[in-house]
């Protein structure tokens, strides 16, 4: 027999999904890392994310902005068809960047930047974004939840600081797992630990 | 007659309040101000706050935690009966602290940091919140918006990102023009940019 809490535990699961929070982080071209690590360079592997097939990868570059600059921020991989930098507001105020908010992949004037790495330096035209609060959906889960791909959603934080933030994308795929992914300053705003969880509203 | 946009105008202005957002600062007593800047110094104002009576001063200081420092962080004047210094969740990942969620002048569990300014020192036991969210109001604004001192409301931020940010507090005194104060993940989350407003909810 199941006990009471684990009960409870299962249905609070069913009925939310889990935040996490992305840091600022990079994507890259197969150009790009070449560019920057060497001919022939391939991304390496050090750490599985949440979504299938993603990952955070061995190599660092700096991110250098006109007022300021982030060493050694995450690359993730694998590698991708554009060269995306992924910052929260904050962070785009000391780079002295002002970054439209957009989906992954959606550049449209997004800012440029310089990646430096080992020396090497690579002057990207744009790619700088602040990434929509958005939640990655199984179709399983979409359809449970009654929310279609691109749909935007109010999104309660159950955390310490709680919060209900509205414009928040749903993305569906059969490539994803079910994650809500905040920038920091969203996370900080909200309170968030790891292990919170959000519903929709 | 009042033209058309002038009357809309009036009745949004009525019906929401404006945001500011807050960047980190600190207030000192009169002895940290004597501690840091030489006996008999008193605060200078440069530039007034919307609060009355309250000002940026001239004085800077350096807070210096265990694993980062802000330099030339502003002192808010007048001096205050204690010390606080006010971070935001992300100021303080970079101090290396994790300061409690407070009102302003609740020092329960807050911080120790170290202030520098002009070759001095000063070590405080503790000081460093970070400053929930709130809302001066008048009491005639107060009795207008049916809340109460020590209240929480919800407050919806009519701004780029919009969001609904629950645990605001209400805080109600003859000595306050009523002011929206988000600190700068806050203000950063919901896209905040100055003029934005936000509304009870």
């Amino acid at each position: 027999m199941a006990n009471r809490e684990e009960i409870v535990k299962a249905v609070v699961n069913a009925l939310t999904i889990e935040i996490e929070a992305s840091g600022r982080h990079v994507h890259l071209t197969k150009e790009a890392v070449e560019a920057l690590f060497g001919p022939g360079h391939r991304l390496t592997e050090v750490r599985p994310l949440s979504q299938p097939g993603q990952f955070v990868s061995a190599e660092r570059v700096d991110v250098v902005g006109p007022k300021g600059t982030f060493a050694n921020v995450a690359v993730l991989g694998p590698e991708r068809k554009e060269n995306q930098v992924e910052v929260s507001r904050t962070d785009a105020v000391t780079l002295g960047l002002k970054p439209p908010v957009r989906q992954s992949g959606d550049l449209r004037d997004s800012c440029p930047v310089t990646l430096r790495a080992n020396g090497r330096e690579l002057k990207l035209a744009n790619g700088v974004i602040i990434a929509q609060r958005h939640i990655h959906f199984t179709p399983a889960d979409a359809a449970k939840y009654g929310v279609v791909d691109g749909q935007q959603v109010g999104l309660k934080c159950l955390t310490g600081r709680p919060a209900v933030l509205m414009d928040t994308v749903a993305r569906v795929s059969d490539k994803f797992a079910t994650y809500i992914h905040l920038d920091y300053d969203e996370a900080n705003a909200c309170g968030w630990v790891k292990g919170d969880r959000g519903r929709l509203v």
